[in-house]
């Protein structure tokens, strides 16, 4: 059976179509300026499941996947689409004035302004497009492709919390008056992520990352698609990737918290690549614990090695897919 | 129950939201252009059948009705993003590759490049968010807001066709071999229709129209939209209404075409108004038979009025809504 990326890599190729392959695809705006835009399909019981959210944190978590892919392109967010299907049962509540709530807010959040949408009638499930535009300087958008051997591989935050709170759901833990604060702070990582605009800004502003991509799927996932993108390979220090601080609550091991911060996809975080030369642009994001240097870009392409206190092995991409 | 019109009304006060209501966003692109941008979302079972229809045929009509959108602006449509969500049985088939040969044929065809789009899984329905977006001359789009009391109104094909195909869909004619040339015509109608790039351009390249819509909904809602929108109402002449050659066929009496015609929708024709005193740019295209005027804007706000040989009745807006 083919693979999402067999697919669209496929249809890349037959209909070549040469703006396809990035968080977002980039067009020209004017003569100082181009536009990034993106989408992102969520469907009901395949993206998320009604009764373990609210309508307010799909509202945001909607928003917050295509800001994501935006800041992944070193851009600024400036407007939004929405469309938005949903059974007649659904409509009748108040449902859908909740989730644009919670859409709106997170928009209002970072000046994104709601441009347009479309609203539809579905058989039983609940589905959602959301897409988002953004606009960064002429020829510098930052992107997949653009990883050099021996570049330092960093990510913006701590990993591992989404996939912990999404075990907690399937576990039987919901967000509510009830849960522990750990536990709903690994719910709101899953339910109501945080996209890295200012942080993807201020790295591009100073011209710092030569790659960048959003963990959607998961870390080793992510990473494959740059090497990938970038015709390069990666070493990853098991010990330098940093864990969620609540993930010991859920993860026993030092081994199951590697898996969630490696596979569980979902951070909302940004993996980058830096020039070495060019380091200290962030020198004072890492010492203040702002940024987290994971590995270096390998000539060794498309293999990821992970490198723990005892061994080397070959990291598989284990992330999310749909197919 | 509220209506997706209400809804949209409302979310528009409460967020001020002044880009939406009309068939595009219009986004400032640079200082001689702007961007128009429209999503459509399509749902299986709810605005198509997999059994009425061919993967193709699908593609076809999934950009068709968005490029139909930036017709509506006058805009030349440049550039799109498709979303789409499969069942996995759907997956394993040739679907999703014959659906993209549909779209990238009609994409071809008006030199719209696919930018961009997300695949996705869904438990058992497929479905699909169509973007497009065009350009247009600085403040050149045409709304829905501009027309003016004494305006033309008229539209640029025959109507009835896609409800008489439809019609045919739900008593058990398909598109195939078997089926009769008018049956044919009218199944093409509904199932694979041709948005009007090229009138629209025209007409915009003339400053001709003063607001414009695409026969989406059926003809009267989307007059009333104009209407709404423009703050006028508006006279039809049943007897100007032009008919689709086939309609004869499916709709026996004048009573039976005039309802398809008015209410049936998915014609992707345009509906535009024209200052009787810019008349003359379209009076060629009048005489070839490529438009047809079938009333006037009047004072009457978000009246339409509708004579026909003997009487004069108030047109209520029955076309498509799924709310």
């Amino acid at each position: 059976m083919k693979s999402e990326l067999e697919f669209i890599e496929k249809i890349r190729r037959r209909y070549s179509l040469s703006k396809i392959g990035d968080d977002c695809a980039v067009l020209p705006k004017d003569s100082r300026t181009d536009l990034v835009i993106t989408t992102d399909l969520l469907v009901e019981d395949i993206d998320f499941r009604r009764d373990w959210t609210t309508p307010e944190f799909l509202g945001h978590k909607s928003l917050a996947v295509s800001l994501s892919d935006v800041a992944a392109m070193g851009a600024k967010p400036v407007w939004a689409m929405l469309s938005i299907g949903v059974p007649e049962a659904v409509w009748k509540t108040d449902f859908v004035e909740r989730f644009y709530d919670g859409y709106c807010r997170l928009a209002g959040k970072f000046n994104v302004e709601l441009v347009g949408g479309d609203v539809s009638k579905t058989p039983d499930k609940i589905v959602i497009d959301s897409i988002a535009a953004g606009e960064v300087k002429k020829n510098k958008a930052v992107l997949r492709s653009g990883a050099k051997v021996g570049d330092l591989i960093f990510v913006t935050g701590k990993l591992g919390g989404a996939a912990a709170g999404l075990k907690l759901l399937e576990d039987g833990t919901f967000y509510n008056d009830s849960a522990k604060i750990w536990q709903k702070n690994l719910l709101l990582k899953q339910l109501q992520p945080l996209p890295q605009i200012h942080a993807a800004r201020d790295l591009n502003e100073k011209n710092a990352a030569t790659s960048m991509i959003d963990l959607s799927d998961g870390l080793s996932s992510d990473l494959a698609h740059i090497c990938r993108e970038s015709k390069v390979g990666a070493t990853v220090y098991a010990d330098k990737i940093p864990f969620h601080k609540n993930l010991r609550a859920t993860a026993k091991s030092f081994d199951e918290k590697l898996n969630l911060a490696l596979n569980g996809g979902e951070d909302y975080e940004l993996l980058f690549t830096v020039n070495p030369k060019k380091n200290f642009h962030i020198e004072n994001k890492l010492k203040n614990g702002f940024l987290f240097h994971i590995g270096e870009i390998t000539a060794n392409t498309e293999i990821i090695e992970l490198i723990t206190h005892d061994k080397i092995e070959i990291l598989q991409p284990k992330g999310f897919r749909h197919f």
